[in-house]
């Protein structure tokens, strides 16, 4: 007898909790590719804060884990559940206030992305925060993440655009309460608001955001330039950031990867060299100048060849982000053509170094990429240092397995090395608790690890939501 | 005897503690004009991180209560000592690193933070916030007490631009470590780094603070604006938030401020009524066409006098921020002249309200300056709704004294009803600790408080670090 799920059902309504095994599957599945040790005994699809509230007193009281959800894109495998309970917050998902006047956007934490954005394009307005997996990944899920994105170097991430939040306690009465304000300006005491971003849904689970919205530029202008040497392109970023330029974009992908990406797409076009893709916002009558002082940096740089666009829409249709956007397909391809197997797992890091040892950072991946002899896509955000290398495999295969692994923390440890991090927007999750130890050793800061179970009891004295994350 | 004295100048170097009663005193002044209730033993000078350790350790051992001061400009009491120790920050002033290509400044807390924009305007760029004491103001102080600032509704405060600490703990061992990053994109695990941010020097103390930089504006252009309806001006406010405008500063003051800071400045001209000054920084290009546009909208509102400026140099020159700055010297003016005595001193409060809520504020607040009879100056960051109306009193008047207390709560109980917040930017310290238990309890969240006192615990488990702060 499925006991809990039966209580749960007399509790929260027979349609807000899913028993069916073959269902629970699917939302026990993680953009990791990473598998459960045991399948949770149900899904509870909650509707509500007082759903949630519910729920939440009925665990502590039974010491029942519970597993929030958005949309499982993460990467480092914080939504990935175990024996417990799955808590979906799918069905959350309007978008229930936007003010322009205000600058905020109050929503469900079920709202993905994009959606909010269609919404607030009505009003020329957007919100900042653009993870790759904007499509599909929700509100809750990015501020649990602390989520960054491309646009990262000039607007940071989730942790500066959240101003107040709904969240619910892991404790006996389920305590539903709100932190934070309607203001950008807020001195409530200690910030709460900035310990739940980013906390992987192991302190609260939160029911409702209200995020900080901007106007969208008036103009982007683009440049895509190829370089036969990296020493060059790091030139032509440093430029660019002496002559006060400051991109909304700015991505890198070495000249290998690049090589890869033009074969998966079939490109017939003859780039090759390493690649700088940058976005910078402009007053319209500003857009021919900035735009020829982008191709002029890059051309004394040396960049080989230099695609431009004054227009985001000029360099969509010109294909200028394609490059870029192929990345994680074409590391798929790879990885399937490489292994014969059409199951491949990809693993993408997420490291930062600072900007000005990007070029060491590229060195020591490939010197990595040899000595474990997987071949490695190499993208990132190098306006913030962010670096996604990635390498795929046959998770049948053992030895294939533990060589990755071994690889995954090396990468880590070339960016403690280098003085940067081990995650820069995907989080800790399961996959990075050692690099996390690792890097606060590194700074001397082991007892910052201490601090952080400390806060984790406080919120969550019995230990039941999502367990075994972060710390 | 002064055995901790002699004690501290044994284990710190006599030059570095300060015992003599008359410098001690002074180093027991805050800009709120409160007194501590009793003088400190001694003032100690630190120099570098290995003191402030050797310090907390010490204090630890002996439960000895340690206040960190930077330039004690705080306006809630935060930086008030009581017996115990001063901890004095003003010797670490270096700025010790600046990168413009990794967009970061390394500073020690004692540095000022228009010393620091002096050293960063070298290159080009600025640290974008800026509170109005930023002569004086350091950045370890800045960093406690989460500042915010004129540019506040486009940048925000310190919370979005502290990337990485050194901090030393209260604990046994004055435990020194490194939290955050070198990088903007950081997910390492809890966010402590913003724990601290706004903390108010009770959880540890700052040794080093890693800041994110920003190019300053290619271009700032400016409008000044006269309405004699308040309705008229809220309504450009509106219109620039809906034409996608978004200001670096929107600040308002309200006729009768306006009235009274004119006759402070002996300005011969005739403005009157509501006053707006909106800032919008601009690529150069765009200069008249975005300045044609806001004096557009300011006609269009309403308003009866208009100035502009196509810079900075030239607002600066032809005096549009000189009636915004004057705010404060005109209120203590004013209550010179209202009280007949030299010695008078101001509260400023520090409330946040929803932007589209500031018409009720302003009502509101000229039904409390009635209520009270307490002439009152109001002006305040209308882009982030951020509102600091202030009174001044004689503080050997005895009924004056209670009703600027009545008056200053009903202040932060009017902003909690239209949905803001009691402190904005100047903290909690000792002045505003009802009113942030009003406002959590009118959210809900008096299990808040639990928490954030918990949080203290895990920080300095006995209590010694600016005790009687915040929680």
């Amino acid at each position: 007898m499925n006991t809990v799920g039966e209580k749960l059902q007399r509790l929260l309504g027979k349609d807000k909790v899913v028993t069916d095994p073959t269902i629970v599957r699917l939302y026990s599945r993680e953009a990791t590719g990473l598998e459960p040790d045991s399948l949770p005994t149900a899904v509870v699809l909650a509707e509500n804060a007082s759903d949630v509230s519910r729920l939440l007193a009925f665990a502590y009281q039974h010491d029942i884990k519970v597993y929030p959800q958005g949309s499982a894109t993460s990467l480092s495998g914080s939504a990935l559940p175990s024996d417990g309970v799955v808590l979906s917050l799918e069905r959350m998902n309007r978008v229930k206030h936007v003010s322009v006047v205000d600058g905020i956007a109050v929503t469900e934490p079920g709202v993905r992305i994009d959606d909010l954005n269609i919404e607030l394009a009505r009003y020329g307005y957007m919100f900042p925060v653009d993870p790759a997996s904007s499509s599909v990944a929700t509100v809750g899920g990015a501020v649990n993440s602390g989520a960054g994105g491309m646009r990262g170097a000039k607007y940071g991430t989730m942790r500066g655009w959240v101003l107040g939040l709904e969240i619910v306690l892991p404790d006996e009465n389920g305590t539903v309460m709100r932190v934070g304000c309607k203001t950008v300006k807020c001195r409530q005491g200690y910030d709460l608001v900035r310990l739940i971003v980013g906390s992987e849904g192991t302190l609260a689970v939160v029911t409702e955001a209200t995020l900080r919205i901007i106007p969208a530029p008036e103009a982007v202008v683009t440049v895509l330039a190829f370089f036969d040497k990296l020493a060059d392109l790091v030139e032509a970023a440093v430029e660019i950031k002496e002559e006060r330029l400051q991109p909304l974009i700015m991505e890198f992908m070495d000249n290998c990867t690049v090589e890869r990406a033009v074969e998966f797409l079939g490109w017939p076009q003859k780039v090759a060299g390493h690649m700088l893709l940058v976005s910078v916002d402009v007053n319209r009558e500003a857009t021919s100048r900035v735009l020829a002082q982008l191709e002029n940096i890059m051309r004394r740089s040396g960049a080989s060849l230099v695609y431009t666009a004054g227009s985001l829409d000029e360099a969509n249709r010109r294909g200028l982000f394609d490059l870029r956007r192929s990345l994680f397909p074409a590391q798929v391809a790879l990885a399937r053509s490489l292994t014969g197997s059409e199951r491949v797992l990809v693993y993408i890091e997420d490291i930062a170094v600072p900007p000005s040892r990007l070029a060491e950072a590229v060195e020591g991946l490939r010197r990595l990429e040899e000595k474990y002899g997987l071949p490695m896509m190499l993208g990132g955000h190098i306006g913030d240092g962010n670096l996604h290398p990635a390498v795929g495999f046959d998770p049948e295969d053992a030895d294939a397995k533990r060589r990755v692994e071994a690889w995954f923390f090396d990468v880590m440890k070339l960016a403690v090395e280098l003085g940067g991090t081990v995650s820069a927007e995907h989080g800790i999750g399961v996959m990075k608790k050692d690099g996390l130890r690792m890097e606060l050793e590194s700074l001397g800061s082991l007892k910052a690890l201490e601090l952080m179970r400390m806060i984790k009891r406080v919120f969550d004295p019995k230990g039941i939501l999502n367990p075994g994350k972060v710390v």
